[in-house]
Formats: C-alpha cells, structure tokens, sequence
C-alpha cells in the first residue's frame, strides 16, 4: 500500500544480510524504517511492537530465522534461535507456523544451504501472506457489495485495533474488502475503534484509512455499542491472533466486548483471517495463552507535544497498578462469518474445514 | 471522605457569596480548588467537567442559581439562569431536579428573599445527596456482605467511570457500598475500567480507591469483558445519570457494553443512584438526550511529564476526525438491581414503584 504515494510493504529484504521494517511505534507521529541485522533485532522488534499484527510477525520471524543461520547454521544454533523467536508473543499461531515452514525447509539440508534456503523460505511466506490477503480482501468486497445493495446508502463499517497492511506484509486482512470496496466506489465510513492501551486504531488504523482517503472516525472503545444500538453500524470485520479448530477468535483485549453488542443489536460481525492464523491443534479458545503486557502501556500515553516533539506522559492517579491482558477470546456463536483467502464460512469446525479439508487435528 | 487525612466535600458553602469545588480537570495530578463567585463560574465548571458527576453537579448549578439571585432576584433572571444551568449537560437529570427544587422554592417569594432561600436550598440538596449516598453505601454493603459470604474469598468488584465522593457530594454512589464493605473488614478488590476518553477511572475512581486504601488495578477499558470470562469479576457495581420509568440506564458511554458482557457470563450488574437520578417522564431510554461531546478529549491526552509538569498531547493519526458521544444506554433487562437509598429493587418500573410509590409519571 501507498505511503505519500510510495508504494511500501511493512516488511522487505536488504539484499541477504538485513531487512526493513517500518516502526510502528512511531506512528502516526513519525514515520520511521528500521534495518534489522540479526535474530535478535528481529525478537526485539516483534517484543517492543516496532512490528505487530499477527501475519506480519510470522514474516519477520521467519526473517529473523534466517539471518541467524547465516552466523550458525548447527542444529543447536536453529533450535535456540526457532524457540526464542517463537516466545516474543505468545497469543499469535502464525509466528509458530511461520517458524515452523522454516524449520521444514532447512530439515536435513547441507549447514551451507540452510542460511539461503531459511532467507529463501521468508521471502515466500511475505510474497504469500501478501497473495492471501489480497483474496481476503476480494471475498470480503462480495460481502461488502451485497450489503451496500440492500442498504442503498453509505455503509458505516466497524473495526477493532489494527488489522491493516501495516499487520500484514501487504493489503492486510480486515482491512483489504474496506480498500477495495473504496477503489471500486462503493460508499463507506469506517468507525475506527481507538483501541486501547497502544491505539492501535487511532494510531494505525486511521493512518492507513487517512493514507489512502477512506472515510473514517475514530472512537473510545467504549462508543462502539452505542453506535450499535443506534443503527450506525451495518458490520464488523476485524483480523485475529489465533482461531481455534470450532472457531473461536482470539483477537486484540475487547473485540469480544464489540462481537457482544454486535450480537445484541443483530449486525454482521466477521472475522477476516489467512489460514496460517487456524490453530488446528486447539479444540476451543479456553486453551489459548493470553498474553499479559505491562503495566505501563496502560499508565502512560506517547502523543506529539505542540511544538512537535514526542512526549510520554504518565495519565493515570500515581500509585495505582494496572493490568494489561492483550487478547481476548471471542466465542464462535458470535461470529457471523469468516473470511478467508479460500472463501468464507460459518465459525464452526465444519465451517472451517468446508474450506480447509486437508489440516491435520 | 478524605485526602491526605483532611475531610472533603466535593462542594461547599464559602460564606454566603461563593461556594467551593474542587477542580477535578487537574486530578489525579494537582490537587487544586476553585472558588466559583457567580452563575457563570458554576456554567463554566459544569460545562468544563471541573465538577462531575450527576448527583454534584445537580448541587453546584443550585449553588450557582442561588448566586445569581444575590444580584438580580427578578423572574426573568431567575428563568434565563435557570435554563442556561440546565443546558449545560443534557444527559444528567440530576441537573433539572435540583434546579426545579430551588424554582419550587424561591416562587412566590418576594424578591429580597429569593437569594437566601435558593442558598438554603441548595445547602439542603448538598446534605440531603451525601445522607442519600450513605443510605445506598448501606442498602449496597448488604449485597457485598452476602457475596463475601458466598464466595468465601476475596471479592473482584467491577466498576466503570466515576461514581464515588468526587461524583456526587460525599461518599459516591457505586463506589459508597465498596467503602463501607472495605472499611467493615471483607476483602475486596476493584477492576477500575480507564474510562476513555476522559479516563474518570483512571484518574478519579483510582484516586480515590487509593486515597481510601482500597486494593484496585486500573484496566484498559476493552479488558473487562476478558476478566469476566475468566471468573475474575463477582459483581460489577456503577452509577448512572437518569434513569427512565422503565429501568433503562444512562451512564458513561461504555456501561452498555461491560452490562451485556456481564450478563453474558453470569456476572450481577448492579446500577446505584439516588432517586433524584430517576426520570418518571421518559417512558424508556431511547428519549434520553446522548450529549456529544468535543472530539479533543478523543484526540488529546492530558499527563504528568517526567519533570513534573502538566502536557497535553495529540494521540492520534494527524487529520483524522473523532467522534465522542458521552453517554450510552443500557436497557433494564441487563440490569440485576438498582440500589437506592430507600433499598434495591429489580430494574423494572414496578421495582421502582416499589420502592418510590409516589412518584407521578
């Protein structure tokens, strides 16, 4: 997608020693590029949340893996750096099953092929996850079509935290049926969910909906319901962290706040997802780990001063604790649909499986 | 109740010329107050949130209209003041119900007594909201008492904004049962929802928690429903700014949403209020006025920077626009009971009628 009309990924290759991410963590406010050199740039980046959003971890990962092949290609080495990688963020399948491809590809190979095979197997999974996306997106666009036919009128679309192209490599998944339902002139208003405590709708979000002129407000997590009750909402897409095998949806803290209301008010609420985010191996969502981040993402806030600098300042009564779980699970029955790069389903094991026949439990 | 050892109303009488309040933009961070000498100060503050809370501010504009008689005692004034305290926030019906206490007053009195009988009035409205909020803090410890009981554990209280001593004149609403179960010996901990956009939560409820000594976490405002599901909320308790005949509740703009995740998983939702908050005109929620309120609060954040100093700084994506409605309605099937200062009843009509029999609609 296009940033001042140049065309970026979130992740690219620096010929084979190094590859580029975008800060994430200075946006809105700056926009920065990172050049990332080693496994443990790459684990850093994906812990501090420079980079983020569930498919685009599994790249950089996969990335991070390969860099670190490059210095020691031993068994012991792949291991340690495999297990490191997938420990940044506990919440996300994709990371494991990105990992995992890498793995598969260097198994039994000669040491002095793994480093170029591992760089090999990341540009794959970033040029795939790009590929997925974008059918995500044309099947989303068919749902967003048939509802702008009913409604004759503008459609007003929900979103929670950041499921963009900035979470993916290109496109991203909730977000692409918004974008090409914009190209293709359907009239439509994104309710941004600022999403606290990082913001990553009123940071991300509303960034790339600016960027590319879709209309679009941001709102308190808190407002969405209301909006709900009123009639301003038509449907809900947001991306997600993990499904588990009957299609429960792990996802940013408080989408399952908004899949309630969703459900209480009688609007779509989908979930927009590569098949790299089903977690097979899991029979429901209770048994996903939910991350806990600190503290401080709550108490204090980043933003730019008025005379343009950053700040980061402390908003909360001093001495209070807070808590900070980072996901929660929405349970399949208040999933309308999901959308995937295969099609869409219902959220069921069946549902799932109509579409991805040959997983393995 | 207390800071820092010294007791305070959140509104008090200076002589007979000006009344005090303090000024709770500053909070959690400056401990200041603000003597308000006329009509238009009492406006200004209402208006600003330097004082909040439905139950206070319904004292602060009888403060405010009892100042403007002091200068100009005719009926003109007295309509024109009357209704310019009245716009000040739409939502709140506290606000109407103390104004019309001090019109029923001050009508027919001659004019050279009108000043001091409003003043008495509204000394009378300040006193009368803390005895009431004692009142509910009992009927509401009664319900923790046999929570406790059950539980035979430490309680997990949910709330959400601001119902406590700052909100009201002493004691709070919601927050009034959860002093007196923490003052009577049962261990209990408090989920403080943030509250976004203007963090209540954060910066009042957890003040004050901590100035009380009471064990709480400060929670983004999306997490609520994540430690429901995980059985870490026995009860949420919150306050509200009208309720209608009906039952339905208007409260700070996400109430609706931790209401419906609540009853989803099983959890009390308890509604607190003086019977000042009911409005026996409006058959049911969707006639209540939903104040929109400045999409700066959305955008800006206010804090402490490391040096010590207050900033405000921008938050979001530059350009891109915010909505801010600051109120939403939960509808009286998913609230458990009102607690007022007559007792608790269901969230019906006939519960409210049975407990305020005399009411005309």
């Amino acid at each position: 997608m296009k940033i001042a009309g140049r065309h970026y990924r979130s992740v690219w290759p620096i010929g084979e020693d190094a590859f580029g991410i975008i800060d994430q963590t200075r946006l809105p406010h700056e926009f920065v590029t990172l050049t990332l050199r080693s496994e443990h740039d790459a684990a850093h980046a994906i812990r501090a949340m420079q980079t983020r959003g569930a498919p685009l971890i599994g790249a950089v990962a996969a990335y991070g893996l390969a860099l670190a092949l490059r210095d020691d290609p031993s068994d012991e080495n792949f291991t340690y750096t495999h297990d490191m990688l997938a420990e940044t963020r506990p919440t996300a399948i994709n990371l494991r099953w990105a990992l995992k491809r890498v793995a598969d590809v260097v198994r039994n190979q000669p040491r002095d092929k793994r480093a170029s095979l591992a760089w090999k197997e990341a540009a794959a999974i970033a040029d795939e996850d790009a590929a997925m996306c974008e059918s995500i997106g044309r099947h989303g666009l068919a749902i967003i079509r048939e509802l702008a036919v009913q409604k004759k009128r503008r459609l007003n679309i929900l979103t929670h935290c950041n499921a963009g192209w900035l979470a993916t490599v290109d496109w991203g998944t909730a977000l692409a049926p918004i974008y090409m339902a914009h190209d293709e002139g359907i009239p439509l208003h994104v309710w941004v969910d600022e999403t606290r405590p990082r913001n990553q709708g009123a940071a991300l979000t509303a960034f790339e909906l600016g960027g590319h002129g879709v209309a679009h407000t941001i709102i308190a997590d808190n407002a969405g319901g209301h909006y709900m009750q009123a009639g301003e909402v038509d449907m809900c897409i947001v991306g997600t962290d993990r499904v588990t095998a009957n299609g429960d949806v792990a996802n940013k803290i408080g989408t399952y706040l908004k899949a309630l209301a969703a459900r209480d008010n009688g609007v779509p609420f989908y979930v927009a997802l590569p098949s790299s985010t089903i977690d097979w191996s899991l029979k429901s969502g209770s048994d996903i780990p939910i991350e806990e981040r600190s503290a401080d993402e709550v108490l204090k806030m980043t933003g730019r001063t008025p005379n343009g600098t950053l700040a980061t300042i402390e908003i909360a009564a001093p001495g209070s604790p807070a808590a900070n779980p980072g996901f929660d699970v929405t349970p399949a029955r208040l999933v309308t649909g999901f959308i995937t790069e295969r099609g869409t389903c219902v959220a069921t094991e069946e549902g799932l499986r109509s579409l991805f026949p040959a997983q393995n439990n």
